[in-house]
């Protein structure tokens, strides 16, 4: 239950302080994650010409590194940018979009995570298994990488890599060493949606650049999505689909009362 | 009417095996493009980096090629994914955005089109009479580009390039060899949003990547975009814009079924 | 009342002379400007590759450059465009998109406005300040940086640029050389959406793409904006916010009229 008072209470805080959200991100659902920032009162910035990330990240609240569409130059200005917010104590929230899929987007995600030491890190069951798994190539993949329960995959992945673990699903897992809190919040739709999991993000780093607990951070985030999208798809009437349920989307988030995240949370401390 | 049954039957088959589609595309509407793509129940997926692309695109159902805002890096990501779609049968879709409009875009789309080879070319009248023109340098660009027929245009540049044409416009045109359909489908406002084009280029990837005949691909990707500004112009009211239109056309496609397309696609056959 | 009258006749005008407005600009935000530019009657065209940017604003009614998301290879586009559109008597319009967050845009903004010589420059006061700021250090920056009245930065700024300087804000403020406006149209949740300062340049860039007199262009893409907002906001119903918001401003644009901009437009000329 403190959890859950925690979130509420941080939603005002974000209105109160309004940080600044650094985004190196992709071009598909960068819009998105904009208004997704503005919508819960935060202040989204976006830049990623390596002549100044180091500068504007040094502005920010928190750093939200996404590799959607990485490039060989936004890459570099990833670790840069990174490696500056490390420096100076910013959250860093990673987002290890399609890792897996080419070596490309392997390779990437395990400098980032190397040399910029992610605050955290969120992604899909398969994305984080993924993760566990090439940092496992020391202590053998295969036990990790087989293990069907998701938690213990965060919770190990964690411990090693000194980071909160976000795995977003049907339920969703955030992990810290040995704390532990599952979230039963949101709409399959969310899935028909691009950039659902990039917003979601996003939002984590709003909490993080508000708040001095990436746990409760990634938590909060991670509810504020689920909650648009239970609202959002209450919303709907007959003939309206995913058009509709993606514009309510930002209306849900603008208009989430610390009141509503009591009533409707769902958080399972472990 | 065969061909607006098998359309009809695609869709569904769209739903059950959740192509996944490689875009490389503009910055301008990738967003609307991946939308598009999860409205119609494939998978897109964006990636553009060279070092990437080959990779990406051999998990892919089909490849979109879109010039609307190319640069010299994504210029070689395009031809090095297309070849390499190209080797493994994997339908390529290509939309010459602004073709003629400068020498850099009548340059790439006439690499892609020598060394790519695709599948499917979509574009308005002036971009496919373009094409038609500068393939025609040795038989003479007069005759084709001056004749008025689109359909004699797209039959000839079909015949031509070994690919499907599909010229949009109040009515569309589908030729492969002496195959031809006409669309009636549609609506002006889709005119008046950005990226209608993309997005049923986008739609045709989607069927091209669940069937195996472009040709039907084509029709019924471009049938599902002008279906889609029917109902979503049928649905405005009064004070409503393009901005509820256009998000109107996402509801549309997400709720587009069988039924729908045999009771009002409008397909005639030559 | 002159100036509204000439703001309501020249949205007539572009409908029918449909100019063509060539941006770069950043890729937050891009999508929005293409769609406000066709709301508004206007035809968006956006390249960046340096290979083709003097070829297309050749055929453009102007040029809008905004460096939101600016980098090194885009940096370069925006400058030879602007030179060749400055050669050609083309209309540019400059949004200096975070002027002083970074040395990269104070000294992007510092090299556009000296080698382009841009037609209207609109920012917020902060930006505009920075841009006195710098454009001061010969001849003291502090008297300007420290005035608070923003009418006599924006038309000292003017006289010393030979540029209309718009500032938007509460009040809007436009001046050119001695001649200056105030508009108190718009509606806060205008910056609660991303992209509304992005896309009041674009309609600047519709008008001084459609009429010969960038002063009144820019009163009147500035007031489109601002009645946009004002539009959206009041069709409002409980549990809309700022999604519904956003996309009723693309309604607004798209069904303002004339008699619309003569009843609502508050205009001070001074």
């Amino acid at each position: 239950m403190e959890i859950l008072q925690s979130i509420a209470e941080n939603l005002r805080g974000i209105k109160d302080k309004k940080p600044l959200i650094h985004h190196i991100t992709n071009y598909v659902t960068v819009n998105d994650c904009a208004n997704m920032t503005l919508a819960i009162g935060a202040s989204p910035v976006m830049a990623d010409d390596i002549g100044e990330v180091e500068e504007m990240v040094s502005f920010a609240g928190s750093l939200v590194l996404n590799i959607g569409t990485l490039n060989s130059r936004t890459i570099e200005s990833m670790l840069v940018a990174g490696k500056k917010a490390r420096q100076m104590g910013i959250p860093i929230i990673f987002d290890p979009v399609g890792v897996g899929a080419t070596k490309l987007r392997t390779g990437t995600a395990e400098r980032i995570i190397r040399e910029v030491c992610p605050s955290v890190i969120r992604g899909n069951m398969s994305e984080i298994k993924i993760i566990a798994g090439f940092q496992e190539t020391i202590k053998g993949v295969d036990s990790v990488a087989s293990a069907e329960d998701g938690e213990q995959v965060a919770q190990e992945l964690s411990q090693k890599l000194a980071a909160v673990i976000a795995i977003t699903g049907k339920r969703d897992i955030i992990a810290q060493g040995d704390r532990i809190v599952r979230i039963d919040n949101g709409h399959p739709m969310l899935s028909q949606v691009t950039g659902t999991g990039c917003m979601a993000t996003s939002l984590i780093g709003c909490f993080c650049g508000a708040i001095n607990d990436c746990f409760t951070g990634a938590a909060a985030g991670i509810m504020m999505m689920g909650l648009a999208g239970e609202l959002a798809q209450h919303s709907l009437q007959a003939g309206e689909g995913i058009g509709t349920f993606r514009m309510r989307l930002f209306d849900a988030v603008s208009t989430l009362t610390p009141k509503m995240i009591l009533e409707a949370g769902k958080i399972n401390k472990g």
